[in-house]
């Protein structure tokens, strides 16, 4: 499927370019393809929206965040072909990329973006080793985990600047003036791009075109659920009246982006019957945005992907002909009478009980 | 026990008979009841509940929530035992009536509400998947996740309404004039019966007289836990002092009467021991109560019946004989020295040292 | 190690001896320590702050918290290995001494404080049934969550007092002016053992001096871990910029006197790699401790050992040569192709078609 399996085979010779090549699939991994070109495309869409906008220091966290987690990985030695395939890498570029656009640049921010990074890798091992249980994967639940830890503990630190998070105040109801816009051609196609642009947090539409090639080269499909993801994300959010400049950011369709791309090719083969339970996968991922949005108001927070990571993993988890837990007698609970009242054993389980035995 | 176990066994024939069945078991779900003749009766109360409020759209909502869970349930094909006693139903059938409680009536509202209704039965799905490593059930997790999804999301949206939420605020102390108010019989009886009532959020004494009815039908144990429960939560929140008019409403007991069945007779069989395991567990439902009347008032959000989730939960997951993680040193732990140091093999875990190795 | 290991190894003769014998070695296992001598040097540590800051309500309420929990245990009759080693005992204590610090002295407080130490148990033993599922402690999350309960769950009660909780607000950034301190060596020795003695909510250099040596009978090497833990959590927060008095009054160290801990010498064997992993867990728990300042300021809530809990359980779940799920195809969910399609079996899952079978 496209030109990106070539790139899949790929095995570089000599410890530079293996690092090299552990990193670009790293950034590839954030959607989910283990595809280097995708890789260096990526960061070459982040440098181009970073460029543009006048914040070099995205791309720099960036790439420091992706660096430092996949070093953290290799100090940590886990599973040879998880590392090879860039999955200790995908959190940390977006960890890297997010405190320096949502916290003010001072000499501390790198040190504290350092550890960051380092403690993603450690939290995607966590997260991973309790989703495994389930079989479900980590998604992005480490990078936003480790945001809005390191986002919300700056407001304690004098060295960091909260500055650029909105203010906390309490969730309020969107009106008709502030959803106002006029609905383009242009505002639809921007809206269309920036949705893919901003799972790296870029406010750019040709980043999102640059995406999307990066997507294309790896996984035709990936490229189709993206785009289509993003228009049904535009439709939903248009027509429950969601606030207008925020659709035409990308902010209403970043994480729909990443939940029609998961669940319709990545984690289930791509089938009419999948192709529908996405669009419905879509929609809540929409009501999870705007709930994080409210919910989040009070302490300041962005949502992030969390409508993504949420909305695929109760979509990921139903089984099929699976057997839920009945509402009858369960057995063995603390409150049940004791086993020893009818039991014959002389071993008492009350350490008080036994003294008096002997 | 009771009339309800010859609807139990109940087995309707033909299409149409036995999607209503399914339905009607699935509002008998809610208190734990697989019994047809209960749901019906619950319906009723809701109806009689709705109409004497002159809010239909409460009785509309219910019903729409109810068959559109089922019909996603049959759409995702899992286990047909469980789909025929109901299991997928009973969330839905409260999601239903929870948003057109809290959410203005607009046309948008009733497209929200099927979104929701149908993702009920899928984080009903994941949700039990979840529990089932621990042998609890899903209980009414789904059914409080998904409400406070889409009431926290309505907020983004221009056309949906949120004006019959509370506006955010932080916490405050209940003073005694807040709490102040006449204990009559008329409060005791009118209480007791409304913390039937507001499981499915109805604010009606007459319609909790109907749920009772409708409990004794199938379990007399659980119409006996249900009053109990009732009893014991006004007892303890007049003696702590909590707001007397929500004392009334049944707003400080219907968690605690589903936790009185769950505990009482449902997942335990009744005997003295567990009885003073549910009386126990009624307590701290009260206190999960105000907790979350208290944290959720920034976000607006009401507390639904999750204190009665958390708090079952917690009962249910102690198994006798436990044995826990102990405080000594864990196996197999990232941290720990290299096995690839002390060890022979010639396979390395870092991919760097292997090209070099080359 | 020290002179606790012949008390570990102390069997007590006598109901009242075993009894008392259980809750010392309790209050020992808040720092892992399976020890009653350690035990009752932490709670004459308590009783000389809690004298000293005339708060006498924080020995008594830690000691009946202690003693509520440890006879819960009894009556659930867990696993008597784990009672024995005080596991039932340890998040109590803490309850006791945490509510009569935040919460106002009324005659219902002790009511209240009792119905929580009792739930502490079945709190952790709910907790360790999840926990064990991944191999990790339950540490003090039961602690933390009862504390919280009870704490919010306070504002709704008339009879309670919230009145030295801080008044609900939004996050805002701290700035140098307060921040600034003069550090002098009695603050960073003040701080260094203050540290320490906040683990049990008390603001004491001397409380802290004794519980030193209370781990130091028990364990050299938490002793070492205890202090360095403290020493690190003052550098990195300085070094950031934190608020100086905070700092000083041991409230930003901790927690991450638990991490250091919990990591440097209990759930991993000492030795420089698990070191170097300690003080990574440390700057993490920093990160937490701020995180948590921020976020629970809307709804006036302490952070508690939080921190620790959640930082240790991310640094103690990787696993070495985990195998995470990955980015690929996955079995059996419940969107795939219907199997009822590709089978030849005549049993439906769905009953609709089952009956028109029929």
């Amino acid at each position: 499927m496209g030109l990106g399996t070539r790139w899949t085979q790929f095995r570089p010779r000599g410890r530079v370019a293996t690092f090299a090549d552990l990193n670009f699939k790293g950034a590839g991994q954030v959607f989910f393809q283990e595809n280097s070109l995708t890789g260096v495309l990526f960061l070459a869409g982040i440098a181009y929206g970073a460029v543009v906008a006048k914040t070099p220091q995205v791309l720099l966290g960036a790439v420091i965040g992706l660096l430092v987690s996949t070093i953290t990985a290799i100090a940590l030695q886990p599973d040879e072909p998880s590392l090879r395939k860039g999955l200790y890498g995908y959190n940390g570029v977006l960890v890297g990329a997010a405190l320096p656009t949502f916290l003010g640049i001072t000499p501390m921010l790198w040190f504290y973006l350092v550890v960051a990074s380092a403690a993603s890798t450690v939290v995607f091992m966590a997260t991973a080793t309790v989703c495994k249980t389930w079989g479900v994967p980590a998604l992005t639940f480490p990078f936003n985990l480790v945001n809005w830890i390191f986002l919300m503990g700056a407001f304690q630190f004098m060295r960091l600047r909260t500055t650029d998070l909105n203010p906390g105040q309490f969730p309020s109801q969107v009106t008709g003036a502030a959803a106002h816009v006029n609905i383009t051609p242009g505002f639809l196609v921007e809206a269309l791009l920036k949705n893919i642009a901003q799972v790296f947090l870029i406010n750019n539409a040709i980043t999102g075109a640059i995406f999307v090639v990066a997507l294309v080269v790896s996984s035709v499909w990936a490229g189709v659920f993206a785009l289509g993801g993003s228009a049904l994300a535009i439709g939903a959010s248009l027509a429950m009246g969601a606030p207008a400049p925020d659709i035409h950011s990308g902010l209403y369709g970043f994480s729909a982006v990443l939940t029609a791309v998961a669940l319709g090719c990545v984690f289930y083969r791509p089938s009419p019957r999948v192709t529908v339970f996405a669009i419905f996968g879509v929609l809540v991922t929409v009501a999870i945005h705007s709930m994080l949005v409210s919910a989040l108001t009070p302490v300041s927070l962005p949502p992030g992907t969390a409508p993504f990571v949420f909305a695929t993993w109760l979509f990921l988890l139903p089984k099929k002909r699976f057997d839920p837990v009945q509402h009858e007698h369960l057995a063995g609970g603390a409150a049940e009478p004791s086993p020893l009242a009818r039991a014959t054993t002389s071993k008492s389980v009350n350490p008080l009980h036994e003294k008096e035995n002997q």
